[in-house]
């Protein structure tokens, strides 16, 4: 499938660097550190979804024996009044440390109230008890819908609606309102032959990373602290902590552990500030990891939503218009990922008009956080849904609807740019070829097909590559590597050197050793950090000719470089990258390459995916009895992570789409934390996801590459929720399909 | 005594960015590294001078409980046939093998013959008894005369001596004779009306540092390895190693610990490849740390020296003519430091004539490391001690006949080139100018003065700075901080980039994280890595200026940028070196600057002590009572550092002229280990230090920094000398000045 280009390294499946100390146990993770003196903070949590705290006395806890140190939210320098009025304190990092650490209220089940840093964990653990906390107790609100009520409770009596045309005078639970539009959507529909509508409902889910939070922290009398934590970016953990205690970036040095998955999870803080505020009050290392139940109550799920979505075609299935509201929970503090369902949930298709409305809302439960594309499997489950109903009131094969829709070269997107090139038609027509999507089904077997879109980001990275004397080298990056970009650079900056893999070790850096890099995440990394490492190889090559023209006594316009080889084009000389890398030392110094990059014009990636399922009609069991996921990735630099990426992306969505979902009782708490009671798919769960990687290049990298990381959970939501219509020949509108739910829609059918 | 310049921070007194690491014990240093699953290394030692290995069997050691690997020379790759064969196994190479593990025959006392690493350092001590080895026991040669005599028993029967006319036909103790001359010595001495000479001895004798070798490595299962250790330069830890183990320099890291001392003595390896043979024959980390008897049996003590001088003068003062004939001991391998005593010993004169003729001789003693001025301090105590007896000759002050004679810009060298702008009259001025040097003496006390010269070197320094978006910064260098590099590598930047030094933290990075760098020696630091700070602070200002001019849509060369403020001389505009870093992210990325040197040029850094020194004629102990030391720092960046190099050498050379010698057994076993019996001077042995710092500008650097730490330990040899002489009224010619030999000296003097 790939446009083909002579690469020696680019796209083949080279051993992983990390994978050595992944299969022996020895990498090491979030709660891998340990220093000398360290001691262990815990977190005491709020018990009530929504509360009013009236009294926090920490003072028995901090006599306790044992106990170094107590922190709560007023030891956040952003929160200082002083800081406030300085307009140092953004209302982003109050959210923030309120969310740490509650100020006046707790907001959610789990909400931390308070931390304390003893010598053992079990002291800590006891401390807690010892915190009196007295709370007034108030009605929570559990659902967007509820919280948009007229009369619910407020959860900020500070907050108002933002992206109104008048700002309210009274404060509401509704963050923020936004709207995207192309076209008129009423003339649209007015256009229309056939018209479908319909309301889906997604519920929260977690990211569900095996590793939980960790970080080992230590905040030394000079002010001068470390982190080392389990993140997807560690100078952004620096930014925050930093702002979050008022302190200067040089201060303070972030390093990346090894990391447990993240999905976009991991890029916020939790622990870490406050690990820094214990350390810094005690004068030890402080180490704080969370347990499983933590990680379910207090990080960031992703938002539930409800979304209402219409569609108008003329009867030969071209779309006319396609509208949606949508309606986003933001958990306990504004910022859920609404504006991105709105910019994706109908990008897969070129159509004039155009309208997608969306509302922030928060509800008493944990602050959502990023996940794997996010606000786009929300928004997309509601648009292919209704898609995937309008091709069967068509009458028309889902994906030849999609074709004669499809977005490509120039299509207009409802957020701005037109597209460059894309891939959604090769991803399409694959999948319509594909022998799955011909074979048969039996009985109570259903399939599901659907598309889905998502932007990926450039942004910020930085690269150094050293050059040893003996010609191997160093790539240093600032990027975690979650999903191999240790490999993806050493293949690009092979690629570029011309030399063999294994003579470049790449090493992801702290926060002090390279300039800001931005986390790894929004399929950023092999992208924009690849760009980054392809511009510091090519600095190391300008590099190698200038110094061989030095040896050569000729201009290094007159050398050439190619595979490894400096050639003397006014003469018959040569010399390899480690001759010249030998004699670097007379001619200037050791050569250092960089690249410091902000890369824009990331390649938006499509996929399209293909599900089979059967449903048990005794139980309302499903089984996913296969799967195709197709994907365009640009250019695949290393094809068994490409595959993985997608496989992932697919079985994150079918967990969304079956299984995933927060439970919580009427009073706002939450029932089913722990991996028993929060069900994600296990390997025993599936077949293998089969993928067919598209590869269309995208013009802005060098390679063709694509972000490949996000995508991959889109289509699930709604390839499930269509193939489990399909098998019980119902209409499905709401996940997951759990065996109540669908033993529910059986029995309805019945 | 500086010729004023307006600087910010050069020259001032900061705080030391290390200090509250070091105050509060937190800082790690060569033994404070342990890792999971750590097992523990030691070193088999001989008990002989000199013998033949006809037996070495550690298959019981090997069978031990808890042993998990055993390591001998032939583990060495550089010593593999292969090698050897491929020209891999340079001589150096194998040297270093042999002398790190022995190969056939042990050479020393204290010799290693085999290490051994298990689960404990106890396990491993008694490991070590069960390694049967068989000596044949061979007569040792134990001073350089002594190896010297045609029937010495020779200790390489493949070693030749180089540097002669033609090659011998018959192995010696000889490693090779060097010579430097300028003029005609026969003819100068011809023109002479006075003749002094005489021969003047000197000690083996120890750097003394307080922190043993130590490290910590690991060697993992895909050849990546990484050692922790106390070194002057990891850099070059990475390149010895790497060599010997037949492994490139990407697969090891080295991290260099903080360092309890070094002075020349820490530039080579010991312990670090045996570890890393045993991690990886254990699959375990390996710490090794030595206890003081180990440092001082078998790693480098510097040079004793026999060495023959002879001058001559006409009445005036005026020198003609300088000849000298240098013995030095090299230890166990040839390599000893007396082609540079050769080209000091004269070299703070100006005289048409001259000659030094050096021989470098093994000897059944620890190979010698570089000690402070490599070399100097020997060949420079017979030339000094002479030149104060052609004083004492010519009725003339000492001062007065080395002004009469100092070398100044144009003087031609013994070694090549002619100096640029020097310090030594203005150090020979401030030290007859000086108080001290007018104070009346006592009964039993003698007064000496005496010069010394050293090179410095230059060569390769690797510097990042990266920039945070903040304004802050990290300095990101290779050379380990022994005697306060942070500190003026932090002071050189700020001064560059015109922001506070405390924005800026400076950081020694490991062997992955930069190119390579040199280590810190030779008096290199401050200078040459101070040159790529330089360089790579213009780097930054360079892109602050074009990041100015892109966000004023003028052209860098519109943007003047001066005390951290960039101004658009084209308009109104200003923004500060932070507002600009703030915006690194719209104007192409973050901001690194780089400075990759060979520095060449160092600046020859002369100093003058002046000594006054008590007897006691009933016992012979001395007493240092007044003590002077001036000297030439080109440009003082941190005056405290300055003054402490000058103190710190000062203390080194009082020692090695009165008291440190190693005491060997006819036997040639080394008697008296450890501090109680070698004796280093302590703060109450001596007064303070007093310290004149002369600033002479160094034309080859920016700041005209010369480096400070060699040319203090120089002078201290023959002003003590000449002052214990001069106290007793006789004539000194050998060192140490211990109580029993002055003693005797007292006696003979009756």
């Amino acid at each position: 499938m790939s446009e083909a280009q002579d690469y020696k390294y680019i796209g083949q499946r080279t051993i992983r660097p990390d994978g050595f100390d992944k299969v022996t146990g020895r990498a090491s993770y979030g709660a891998d550190l340990s220093l000398p003196g360290m001691i262990w903070g815990k977190t005491l949590r709020s018990p009530h979804a929504h509360a009013r705290i009236t009294r926090l006395d920490t003072s028995k806890a901090e006599a306790m024996p044992g106990v170094l140190a107590v922190a709560v939210h007023s030891d956040f320098a952003a929160v200082s009044d002083e800081a406030i009025q300085a307009g140092e304190g953004s209302a982003n990092l109050i959210d923030l440390a309120s969310n740490i650490l509650a100020k006046n209220k707790v907001l959610y089940h789990g909400h931390a109230v308070a931390a304390v840093a003893a010598k053992t964990e079990a002291l800590a653990e006891q401390a807690l008890a010892l915190i009196e906390v007295e709370y007034e107790v108030l009605p929570p609100v559990m659902t967007a819908l509820a919280a948009m009520a007229a009369d619910a409770p407020v959860l900020h009596d500070d907050m108002f609606t933002t992206g109104l045309e008048e700002t309210p005078d009274k404060a509401s639970n509704i963050a923020n309102r936004v709207e995207f539009k192309i076209g008129d959507v009423e003339a649209g529909f007015a256009e229309a032959d056939v018209i479908v509508e319909g309301t889906y409902k997604t519920p929260t889910c977690h990211q569900g990373y095996i590793e939980p939070h960790a970080c080992t922290v230590r905040y030394d009398e000079d002010g001068q602290s470390m982190i080392w934590c389990c993140t997807q970016g560690h100078f952004d953990v620096r930014t925050s902590t930093a702002k979050l205690l008022g302190m200067e970036l040089s201060k303070l040095k972030v390093v990346a552990s090894e990391i447990g998955g993240g999905f976009g999870g991991k890029t916020t803080v939790y622990q870490e500030p406050v690990a820094l505020i214990l350390s810094k009050k005690s004068g030890r290392p402080v180490k704080m990891v969370m347990d499983r139940d933590e990680v379910q109550l207090a990080t960031g799920p992703t938002s539930a939503s409800h979304n209402w979505v219409k569609i108008g075609a003329r009867k030969d299935g071209t779309i006319t218009a396609m509208q949606g509201k949508f309606i986003y929970e933001a958990g306990a503090f504004k910022g859920s990922p609404v504006m991105m369902g709105c910019m994706t949930a109908f990008t897969p298709y070129e159509v004039p008009n155009l309208y997608a409305e969306g509302f922030d809302v928060v509800v008493n439960k944990p602050k959502v956080a990023a996940y794997r594309a996010p606000g786009a499997p929300q928004g997309e489950f509601a648009a292919e849904m209704a898609v995937n109903e309008l091709a069967a009131k068509l009458g028309m094969d889902p994906i030849e609807l999609r074709l004669k829709n499809a977005a490509k070269e120039g299509t207009q997107t409802i957020y701005g740019p037109k597209f460059k090139r894309v891939g959604l038609v090769e991803c399409l027509e694959a999948a319509r070829d594909s022998e799955h999507y011909k074979a048969a089904l039996a009985e109570n077997q259903g399939r599901g097909v659907a598309s889905g879109f998502w932007f990926n980001v450039g942004g910020q990275s930085s690269v150094v590559i050293n050059m040893n004397p003996d010609g191997t080298g160093t790539i240093v990056e600032g990027s975690p590597d979650i999903g191999g970009s240790r490999a993806s650079m050493q293949m690009m900056a092979a690629e570029e050197l011309g030399i063999p893999l294994e003579k470049l070790k790449p090493i992801v850096a702290d926060t002090e050793m390279l300039a800001y890099s931005q986390g790894t995440g929004g399929s950023r990394t092999t992208f924009a950090t690849g760009m980054a490492v392809i511009e510091a190889a090519q600095d190391v090559v300008r590099q190698l000719k200038e110094r061989a023209a030095a040896l050569w006594n000729v201009t290094a316009e007159q050398v050439d470089y190619a595979d490894g080889v400096a050639y003397n084009t006014a003469g018959e000389d040569k010399m390899t990258c480690a001759e010249i890398c030998s004699k670097a030392d007379r001619t200037g110094g050791q050569i250092t390459g960089r690249g410091n990059i902000n890369a824009r014009g990331a390649g938006p990636s499509f996929a399209v995916h293909i599900c089979d399922l059967e449903v048990d009609p005794e139980t309302g069991k499903t089984d996913v009895i296969r799967y195709t996921a197709i994907q365009d990735a640009g250019k695949a630099i290393h094809p068994s992570y490409v595959e993985g990426q997608l496989q992932g992306g697919a079985v994150q969505g079918i967990g969304w789409a079956l299984n995933e979902e927060y439970v919580y009782s009427p009073e706002g708490k939450l029932e089913n934390m722990g991996f028993l009671d929060y069900r994600i798919p296990v390997a025993s769960d599936l077949p293998m996801i089969d993928t067919v990687v598209i590869e269309v290049p995208n013009a802005f990298h060098p390679f063709g590459v694509r972000g490949v990381g996000e995508s991959g959970i889109i289509p699930p939501l709604a390839a499930v929720g269509t193939a489990a219509a399909n098998a019980i020949g119902t209409h499905v509108t709401e996940l997951p399909l759990s065996p109540p739910r669908v033993l529910k829609l059986v029995q309805e059918k019945g």
